[in-house]
């Protein structure tokens, strides 16, 4: 199809397209002649793909490229696209917090993935994060919230072995390489979304008034 | 204190404190002479929420002014101040998909709701984000995922009730304001990391390879 039919049908724009070709998320067309060029259906898939990263997910250009680079290497296996999908998705922390508070909270990150059975390694870019959000709650005076974190760990744990067999059920290898693009960036902004209504349906419940406490 | 005692006291630099001054994230010190300004206790602690929001949380500079205006605003319930940091910290989605797609999302979403004996309302800035991911989930050809989304939501509605207990428990009123930003701003980042972390487990537990699937 030409480059007209692959906006009407993903309902992208002309310009948008080229941008994306521009920046190299979406792999170039075929040349029919010097002023044509053929599109296939893989570029509809590949762009609604796109489209998702950005718009739902929320990645930048670059993030998403990263991932699509990961994604279009052959052989690679499912669990370095996981890891590339992970970081590319993760903010680097800034690191504050003196180096005592750092090295308690590394402990505290470690044995709470100890306590959890995980086989998961420090260089993971949640560990660093988690550690980041340990030193802050404790700089905050709110230590007490740590307790949540094994809440916390429990539930993306049963919901880890719930994703990762989901993707192993996927038909085809592109489907398992796209359930995991799709498991962690949408799977992130699935769980803050029911965060938010959940909370408000506690809240409801509760109607706790701080300044009638 | 004077700025260069709170900038030591905290880490933020001077000119990053003038710089929250000027932006109103930092209520104003109290000038003593003319050119002296005296900060309070209150100011460390306000500098140390600011730099969780906007550090570890990831917030930007408007979202983080909207949350602490609310959190500033006397007589405020809970139930309310929740409502404005989750507007807060939550990315307005894009609206894709025709009407027919839309519709038939809300009307998953609406279900998935009551389903799970849920009180909250649709005005809920996670409710709109959960209708465009099942609108995404389902323009991928991926609507086995969804099967995923009660998961979520069981998941979610346990780390509430475990979160608002937590919010109620705090010993005074500031205590429990800050709560629900902490729990909201840094509970999304924790269980982010901490799914990153449960993935990389399961994902080694099973070393699945597409390509040799």
């Amino acid at each position: 199809m030409r480059i007209g039919e692959l906006a009407r049908r993903t309902g992208v724009p002309v310009p948008t397209i080229k941008y994306y070709l521009r920046e190299g998320l979406l792999p170039p067309g075929e040349r029919t002649s010097p002023n044509q060029v053929r599109y296939a259906e893989t570029h509809i898939r590949r762009l609604k793909l796109i489209r998702a990263m950005l718009e739902v997910g929320g990645l930048s250009i670059a993030a998403a490229r990263e991932v699509l680079a990961e994604v279009d290497s052959p052989g690679r296996a499912l669990h370095g696209m996981l890891g590339a999908a992970q970081s590319a998705v993760s903010r680097a922390a800034a690191e504050r917090g003196t180096e005592e508070e750092w090295e308690r909270a590394e402990r505290e990150v470690s044995e709470l993935v100890r306590r959890h059975g995980w086989a998961a390694k420090p260089g993971n870019p949640g560990w660093r994060a988690l550690v980041q959000i340990v030193v802050t709650y404790r700089d905050l005076g709110r230590g007490e919230l740590l307790d949540l974190l094994d809440r916390y760990a429990e539930a993306a744990g049963e919901l880890a072995l719930a994703e990762l067999d989901m993707v192993a059920r996927a038909p085809s290898a592109d489907g398992k390489v796209e359930g995991v693009v799709l498991g962690t960036v949408l799977g992130d902004a699935a769980m803050a979304a029911l965060r938010r209504i959940a909370q408000e349906d506690a809240s409801l419940r509760a109607q706790i008034r701080p300044h009638s406490a």
